[in-house]
């Protein structure tokens, strides 16, 4: 395994770029899936002028509400390689633009996928992005708000509390680190409120777009770990393969003979074992990688450092190397037939 | 391989078929623009399990935020036509989803203006969708949430107040209506929270939009009338052409005479007349469009019914006829002389 991921890389460093070749596809477009209708009562009539100048309007907020539905955008080859659509599902805290442009402006996985000639859907989970939020009579909880020094010190860009600075000049930046640090303002504008009370409300939804696309493959990152694992584990044959990207959160191990029919391949960056949260966080995903193999599934694992892919933060999508990162899972996808 | 070509089959099945021509782009990706960084102090340090399984971190909600950015999604056509890229701004409590598939499965105007040789940006105004929203920390106000029957009795959908009813049978469509009805609810789920009092900060971000991508056409809709006839005001040469869909607000007629270089085209669907709120609305429209001919200035009103295109509701780029409205549209940019 080892030694095939090796020739991936260096076969992956002598592709030339391929930047500069238009994108072709026989379609684009976007849809919003599932959710469900809840009814409020008990509330005054409010008259709102929804812009200065306006017309004001009556607005009863007493009624039914469509909420928890789901935002995805899928773009479609002309030149399908893939044999299943490619769903990227993105972390905490974000939004499908993860998987877009980087925040220093290269192409993100979105294209280098597309380009691989992958049908790719990008979705916003539940609460975050285009999919919307419910309001207070609805939702219990409150969203929580990130400061800048938040995911820089977390996601392994920065070396651990106290790294981040108002000041660029006194960050402590990982050494080696590939994050492109110099555009860190630009992550931050891509980062939404998060809910901690909406897991059921995203999986459903997440189950919903599984039903209305697949069979697919699924691309998940840290919090969707746990919504992807969990959905492969309700809907283990519409899943023809998984691609974990720091998945900080696992499936139910006591489901993980769901899986076992279900090739995965589970992705680590660099600077764990120095940080104060991701070696426990990297142990939850290798014991549940144990737990699927142990009953007959096949669960491959790389550290990049391990195959001299270095300086990877959290935020394996959008660091200086992501290419490098999106052609080994693009050849161990090809390597489990799941391309034509 | 038989298995294979069935799950391929299926999978076809699933994803939207396209009877054009494949679209061809040199690029396509998103950024974030604008924005400000804004502190927060004296506020408790919180632990949270950010997901169920997770490993506690330590929150600290005081420090720099930042806050107020804007989303953007640009589609480069490899055969480009427009002399400017055509930036495309939503409506109140909707997202730049508005712009790309119709709620019922059809090519939306993003897609057909790339298809006419278009480079296309849009966006999600602040506090919208992939723009994401600040803390009630540093936002006053409160987001306001849409029952399902608001957009349908005010959106010229149904018959006004009372229209919609739970009931689709019972539900009171304007005749000839060309909103897809039967899929309303996926309307419904493409609606975000809005807030009223963030105009100042769209404002700037999409002030910041227009100077990091313009010169440019503005494509507005609804709420965005008024931003889009304000940013021009404040960045007259920047804009080489507005066309404004049903807007709901004008700009500042004070500062007309800045659109006086600026070929503006208004467009108004069917049912107006006879609606409680939308004769003053499209007033407004028509008293700013007086304002800048009085200026010197060249603005085009077309009610669509005059020109046989009827039924149309509020959200034009959804109805059943959007291809009619957006070849109207297309044909006016033409001969204003912004293709080439």
């Amino acid at each position: 395994m080892r030694r095939f991921l090796l020739a991936a890389v260096l076969a992956a460093a002598a592709t030339p770029a391929f930047a500069d070749e238009p994108i072709v596809l026989r379609g684009m477009g976007s849809f919003h899936v599932g959710g469900r209708v809840v009814e409020v009562s008990g509330k005054p009539v409010k008259e709102v002028v929804f812009s200065p100048g306006g017309v004001p309007a009556k607005l009863d907020p007493n009624g039914l509400y469509q909420v928890e539905g789901m935002y995805a955008q899928y773009f479609l080859p002309q030149n399908r390689k893939g044999k299943y659509p490619l769903l990227m599902w993105h972390g905490g805290g974000l939004t499908g633009v993860t998987y877009e442009t980087t925040p220093d402006g290269r192409e993100g996985w979105l294209n280098m996928f597309v380009r691989k000639g992958w049908d790719v859907y990008v979705s916003d989970a539940v609460e975050r992005g285009r999919s919307g939020f419910a309001s207070p009579d609805i939702w219990q909880g409150q969203p929580n708000f990130l400061t800048k020094a938040g995911p820089f010190e977390r996601f392994r860009i920065g070396d651990g509390p106290g790294s981040w600075n108002a000041d660029p000049a006194k960050m402590k930046v990982l050494p080696g680190n590939q994050f492109p640090v110099e555009a860190y303002d630009n992550f931050m504008k891509q980062n939404v409120p998060r809910w901690t009370t909406t897991d059921t409300a995203i999986i459903a939804a997440y189950t919903a777009l599984v039903d209305k696309v697949c069979p697919c493959v699924l691309l998940v990152h840290s919090q969707a770990g746990g919504f992807g694992f969990k959905v492969a584990q309700a809907r283990p044959d519409k899943i023809k393969g998984i691609v974990a990207v720091e998945p900080a959160v696992a499936g139910d191990k006591a489901q993980a003979a769901n899986l076992k029919n279900i090739p995965t391949l589970v992705v680590y960056g660099d600077y764990i074992a120095t940080d104060s949260r991701w070696p426990k966080m990297r142990q939850i995903g290798l014991d549940y990688a144990d737990a699927v193999r142990a009953a007959g599934g096949k669960v491959d694992v790389v550290n990049l450092p391990d195959v001299g892919i270095k300086g990877n933060s959290h935020m394996l999508m959008m660091d200086k190397n992501n290419k490098a990162v999106a052609d080994l899972i693009g050849d161990w996808l090809a390597r489990q037939g799941l391309t034509e």
